[in-house]
């Protein structure tokens, strides 16, 4: 199979985690992240449900691969690593109340001489778990562990130019998914239907773009749910007269542009203008806050300052950087865009701004996904950025 | 919002997983993994990816949740526990470097007097970090920790009539999305085109069941590929020849019915007729070895003697028990089948079983969701337990 990008870019890629390491003092880095396996040896697979690694070696010019014995074939047909870089452990080690993955990875660590150094590990991954570490730790009494939870996670935050055009790829789809979901809702119409045609589009992708699976399902809410954001969808109708979220990312080679809108099905009520104004007023307002040497806290302010007008208080998060993920999340765990972040904005960084305004029993949100540019931001979905009014419930969308 | 299960349901799960805290001299039970805290409480959400609780204590009625606070509103519609017994964190635990969710979640359990006491931990859980755990030793040194990852999860194995009754439904949209995907593939057609019709049959449900989102994405694999089982789809097009296996799942309400097939575009060889033959001898031989009072190893001795009459010889794991499931896998993380494991089979259990026979350039599987009954087993789906012949590659499917 084909790598999805050239040689000299995951080269650039390892070195700059190398460097990354130079600056930990790390000898050894145990990657878990699958996105961060993926960056740096092209692994592409649904097997990260299982313990896999990726071994770095600060002196040695190519990672090691551990997974699954019946995953290794995959690993021979993704990644850029020679068949003898390749390592697996059998299925007796899986989900066994007596051994455990991890006796492997630890062994092989052993094998290539690197249990006395210093390990950097990814204690905050989904897929380190309490138990892999404990294990480790058991098998290797010499070695010297380091939290380095989010070292290629903050290598990953500038992206290339082939990796931008991926995520503008992606940003296809969600224009797509995006208009399949506002096409959809109906009255009489259940969640789960507009759901299903939401997938669709996401994966069947816009002009030939073939669309993957996104980190995070679509989140369709309406009603009483709008109150709170990650509540999925069921079987229930749409009345009429409803409020109605929806999140949704478009997808390219494990590349995310995640896009939210609100949509209202019926006449908006004054309370639901005010809110969609606010949200409005600030999300330009935040967007006009980014430029290179600004800092991410600096766009949370602009925002905060601009809902102000409105008589609205707010402090939660309002966004993160986004790129290349597996599931849970698409979130790159690494900057937020929040009260006195000091995150250094620089081009080709790429961020999901996702404010919303939630009340008791109702919320509304839109998002954008922008890339730093030399001097200010580009949002990469071009889809109307306002409360998407559906009057005419049981006919075609129309926009306020 | 309505719960899904009667009250005295949610009690009875509590009960027994009380009794089981008791055999194991736990105190406290801190359970993480998603599908656990809603078996125990009724939390439907795709907020799994941010750290959750639900903290069981052998002598209080009712269990505390703790999230993080914009998800508290979902909990309060979806679980049956009173709103004092919601706990939250701020955002500014999110994803910093200062702070993390269990400083907040250690902080209750000092509130509720319980940081001397035995404390059971799902270590094991994808939604349980090493961090998380180095945090929470860290504010409780008086309490004493104990891996209990798989305690709720064993009393899950066995389902109740109502769960049984998602499950069968959950089947009937296996079928429909296993039918779909049949249907989509022929030549010409993308991959990713044929997912993108069989997420829209997955979601919309076979005649007016909603469907859910699955656990792990559809696998559909071609040619090489098909040697990996957890490789995923890109936009490349059938071209006519070639096996293709397709693993998904039907769900409803969380509940899960996986399902297998493998599908050759033309006319299959005499190897890959000889391995379907070998796998449906084979399928035969380990649904007829399953009755109560047998043990999961009896099925993978079956099986593996029934393979052994084609020549073939595999000791990988064959299948694994399921039901509830959130991302990233559909399995429960108990009882595999498999040799030796002397889980004892008992009614009601319900299990996946997927053997395959994965040569270097070439694999076929499939599979059967199948409930353990008082004198054999039931299978779920309803679907042809063969090789799928698509000779007629650009017209209608056509069955061996």
């Amino acid at each position: 199979m084909e790598l999805l990008f050239d040689m000299s870019e995951y080269y650039n890629r390892l070195k700059k985690v190398k460097d990354s390491m130079e600056e930990h003092g790390l000898d050894v880095l145990l990657v878990s992240n699958p996105s961060n396996i993926n960056y740096l040896s092209g692994y592409d697979a649904y097997s990260f449900y299982v313990v896999q690694a990726l071994i770095v070696i600060k002196d040695q010019d190519q990672p090691y691969w551990i997974g699954r014995r019946q995953d290794a074939n995959g690993a021979k047909l993704t990644t850029w690593l020679e068949d003898d870089h390749i390592y697996y452990y059998t299925d007796d080690y899986l989900h066994s109340t007596t051994k455990h993955p991890m006796d492997v990875i630890a062994h092989v660590l052993k094998q290539l001489r690197q249990d006395r150094r210093r390990i950097g590990l990814e204690m905050g991954s989904y897929y380190f778990s309490a138990i892999a570490y404990e294990t480790l730790k058991g098998w290797l009494p010499d070695a010297t562990f380091v939290n380095t939870t989010n070292l290629v996670s903050y290598v990953r935050m500038i992206k290339s130019a082939r990796e931008l055009q991926y995520m503008r790829h992606a940003a296809r789809n969600a224009e797509l998914a995006m208009q399949t979901g506002v096409d959809s809702i109906k009255t009489g119409v259940s969640e789960n239907e507009v759901v299903a045609n939401i997938y669709q589009a996401q994966m069947k992708g816009a002009g030939g773009i073939d669309g993957d699976y996104p980190s995070i399902v679509p989140l369709l809410l309406s009603g009483v749910k709008t109150s709170s954001p990650h509540l999925t969808w069921d079987g229930a109708t749409f009345q009429g007269n409803e409020i109605i979220t929806l999140e949704l990312a478009g997808v390219h080679k494990r590349y995310h542009s995640p896009l939210a809108r609100t949509i209202k099905l019926g006449k908006p009520s004054d309370r639901e203008r005010r809110l969609s104004d606010a949200l409005h007023d600030a999300m330009d307002a935040a967007l006009s806050a980014v430029k290179p040497g600004e800092m991410c806290g600096d766009i949370a302010m602009a925002w905060t300052e601009a809902i102000k007008k409105y008589g609205f208080d707010k402090y939660d998060r309002l966004g993160y950087s986004v790129g290349l993920s597996y599931p849970p999340n698409w979130s790159e765990h690494t900057a937020s865009i929040r009260q006195n972040n000091q995150t250094v904005l620089q081009p080709n960084m790429v961020f999901h701004l996702i404010p919303g305004l939630w009340e008791e029993d109702c919320g509304l949100e839109f998002s954008e996904t922008f890339v730093v540019t030399e001097d200010g931001c580009e949002t990469l979905a071009d889809y109307p950025r306002e409360l998407i009014v559906k009057e005419d419930v049981k006919g075609a969308p129309s926009q306020r």
